[in-house]
C-alpha cells in the first residue's frame, strides 16, 4: 500500500510536471489567440483578405515576399483614415475655438482673413476656407508657447469637446477596423507611425493614448522650435509661428523620409490632398507593399463624400476621381467603409 | 524488481522535469550576464559610476526617479562622443573626396570657394575652413542623387577609405566604451537616438550596423527630398542642394522635439558648437537626467584637443571653456578619456 501510494504520487507529480512543462512549450493560449480573427471588425471582403494576405506573407521566413523586422514600417493618415474628418478636421475645431482669444490679444487681425470668417461665426463660410487659410488659423493659435503647454491645452480641450453628430469626445470617434490593423500590425514587428497633413505637435499629445503610437513616431505639418530661457532662466522651446514641414501632398512622404529614412512597406490613407503621393510612392517599392485607400461611402453610419463616387467634391479629405483611377491602375486596396466595415466605433457595440 | 524498475523511472522522469522546468523558470544565464560589468571597457571612477546609478534608479520601479519605459529615450552625439573626429570630420573627408568629380561636372567651381581650396590639397588650409564652408561641401556633394543612390555610395566608400593614422576603416574608430553604454542602455529599455551635427543621410547609411541605431532613430542636418518620377516613370525622392533642419548649436535639440516630441533622459556629447545647448536642456528635465561630456585628453591613445584643458582651441568638436564651466555648475558628467576608458577601441583587444 505504501508502494502503491509512492507510485500514484511519482504518477502524479510526473503528470503535474508534465503539465506544466508543455504548458510553458506548446503555447495554448497564443495558439488560440492566432487562429481567432485579427481583424473581427471587418466583413470578409478583398479589402480584409489583402490585409491579412500582406502580413502573412511579409512575415512568413519561407515567404520571397519576406520584410526583415527592421524594414516593417506601416504608416497611417489620421484624419479620415483613423477617425472622422467630416464635416471639418477637429485639429481645424480646437484652432477655431481659439481664435477669439487670439483676437483679444491681438485685435488688429479682427478684420484679417481669415480671423474674420472665423469671427462672423458661419460654419458654412469657415468650411469653404482654403487649406491656406487653415495653415494661418493653425500656426496663429499655436504659437508662443512651449510644446508641453501646447500639449497640455490640447488634452484640455478633447476631455470636453464633443462631436456635435455623436455628442461624444473626438478621441472616441476613432474608427474601430482601423484600431484592430494597427494592433494587428503591431503583433507582427510592424512599427506604426502616423503620417498626417494635421500639425504633429496635435497629434502627439494624444497619439500614445488613444491609437498606441508613441510621439517619436508621429509625423506631420511642424512648427520649428526655438531654444530660449524662460523667467527663471530655465531652458525652453517655443513653438514659432511659421510652418519648417509641410505635409500636404508629397510633403506627407518628403517628410517622411527626412524624419525616419524609410519607404513604407504599408500606407493608409484616404485623401488626395495628402494621401495620394504616399500610397503612390509605398506601392511602387520592391517587394510587398501595401497601399489602402479609405473610401467614405456611408452616409448613414458615418458620412459619404468624394468625387470618386459621384458625391460632392469637399474640401475635407476628398477622394479624388483621379486618384481613384490611380489607385484601381496600381492596384491599391480601396476600403468601402459602407461593405468592408462590420463596426466603425467601438461605442456601437 | 518490476516495481523498483517503474519507481526508479518515474524518480527519474520527475527529476529530468523538475531540471526542465527550473531551467524554465529560474534564468540562470540571464542572471550571471546581469551580475558581470555592463561597461567592461571603463575604469572605475565617477563617470562609470553615474552612468551606472542612472540606469539603476530609472529603471526601478521603487525609485522616485524611475522613468517609464515609454520615456527612456537617449541621445548620442556622433562625432567625437562616438567615433574619432579628429582632425577632421569623417564625414568631410567623405564630402572633400567628392569635389573633384564636383568641379569636373560643373567647372565654374573651380574657383570658387571653398571648392578652390579642396582642389588646392592643402589639408591646412582645409583644416580651417569654417562650419558654413563645410555646409556648402556638404550640400554640393550630396545632392540630386536619390537617397538610397546616396546611401550606397556612402556605404562603397567606407568599405575601402581608411583613417590615415590607424589605417583602418573609418567605422572602426568607434569608441568601445560608448558602444557599451548603447547595449547597457537598451538593454535597460532605452530607446537610442543619434542626434548629430553632421549629415542625417550620410550616418543613416551605417547607423544600424555600426551602433544598432535603426535610420528612423538618426537625427541629423538634413537636406530636403524632392518627390518626383526617373525615366521609367517611377515615383523617386531625390536629395536637393540646401538646408532644411541645421543641427548645429541649439538646432540640435529644437531639431529633436521636431523629429520626435521628447527632451531626453540621456545626453551624450562632447562638443560647444551642436552639443551644449542640447546638453544643457537635458540635464534641466524634471526627475533623473543624464547629460555627458566627453573630454578629449588622450594625446597618446587618441587626441587631446580643447581649450577646457588648455590646450588649441580646434575648429573641430571643441569642448571650450565656457561648456567646461556649465558642465561644472549644473553638475553634468565629463568623461576623461584618459583616466575613463580602460579601452578605446575594439581592436585594441
Amino acid at each position: 500500500m505504501k508502494k502503491f501510494l509512492r507510485n500514484t504520487l511519482f504518477l502524479a507529480l510526473s503528470i503535474l510536471l508534465l503539465v506544466v512543462v508543455l504548458g510553458g512549450y506548446i503555447p495554448f493560449a497564443k495558439a488560440t489567440a492566432q487562429s481567432s480573427d485579427p481583424l473581427p471588425s471587418w466583413n470578409d471582403g478583398p479589402a480584409k483578405q489583402a490585409i491579412v494576405e500582406f502580413v502573412k506573407v511579409t512575415t512568413d521566413k519561407s515567404s520571397p515576399k519576406f520584410v526583415p523586422p527592421k524594414e516593417r514600417i506601416a504608416t497611417f493618415d489620421q484624419d479620415g483614415t483613423l477617425w472622422v474628418e467630416h464635416p471639418i478636421y477637429t485639429q481645424v475645431t480646437y484652432n477655431i475655438e481659439r481664435v477669439p482669444a487670439l483676437v483679444k490679444a491681438k485685435p488688429e487681425l479682427a478684420n484679417v482673413e481669415p480671423f474674420k470668417t472665423v469671427l462672423s461665426g458661419n460654419r458654412q463660410a469657415m468650411a469653404k476656407l482654403s487649406i491656406d487659410d487653415l495653415f494661418k488659423i493653425v500656426v496663429a493659435t499655436q504659437s508662443g508657447m512651449t510644446p508641453q503647454a501646447f500639449s497640455a491645452e490640447v488634452n484640455q480641450w478633447l476631455a470636453t469637446a464633443k462631436d456635435p453628430r455623436w455628442k461624444r469626445p473626438y478621441t472616441e470617434l476613432v474608427y474601430q477596423p482601423m484600431q484592430e490593423v494597427l494592433k494587428y500590425l503591431r503583433a507582427n514587428g510592424y512599427k506604426t507611425f502616423i503620417a498626417t497633413g494635421g500639425s504633429a505637435g496635435f497629434v502627439r499629445a494624444y497619439s500614445d493614448r488613444v491609437y498606441g503610437i508613441p510621439p517619436e513616431q508621429v509625423a506631420g505639418t511642424a512648427q520649428p522650435y526655438l531654444y530660449g530661457y524662460d523667467k527663471n532662466q530655465q531652458p525652453i522651446l517655443t513653438r514659432e509661428p511659421k510652418v519648417v514641414l509641410n505635409n500636404m501632398e508629397a510633403g506627407k512622404l518628403e517628410n517622411f523620409w527626412l524624419l525616419y529614412g524609410h519607404r513604407p512597406h504599408a500606407a493608409f490613407g484616404n485623401s488626395s490632398s495628402d494621401d495620394q503621393q504616399m500610397l503612390e510612392f509605398t506601392n511602387a517599392g520592391e517587394g510587398a507593399r501595401l497601399s489602402v485607400a479609405v473610401l467614405h461611402d456611408d452616409a448613414k453610419r458615418e458620412y459619404a463624400y468624394g468625387p470618386a463616387q459621384g458625391l460632392p467634391d469637399t474640401k475635407v479629405g476628398t477622394f479624388s476621381q483621379a486618384m481613384y483611377d490611380m489607385a484601381k491602375k496600381q492596384g491599391w486596396i480601396v476600403i468601402s467603409m459602407k461593405n468592408d466595415w462590420k463596426q466603425i466605433f467601438s461605442f456601437e457595440r
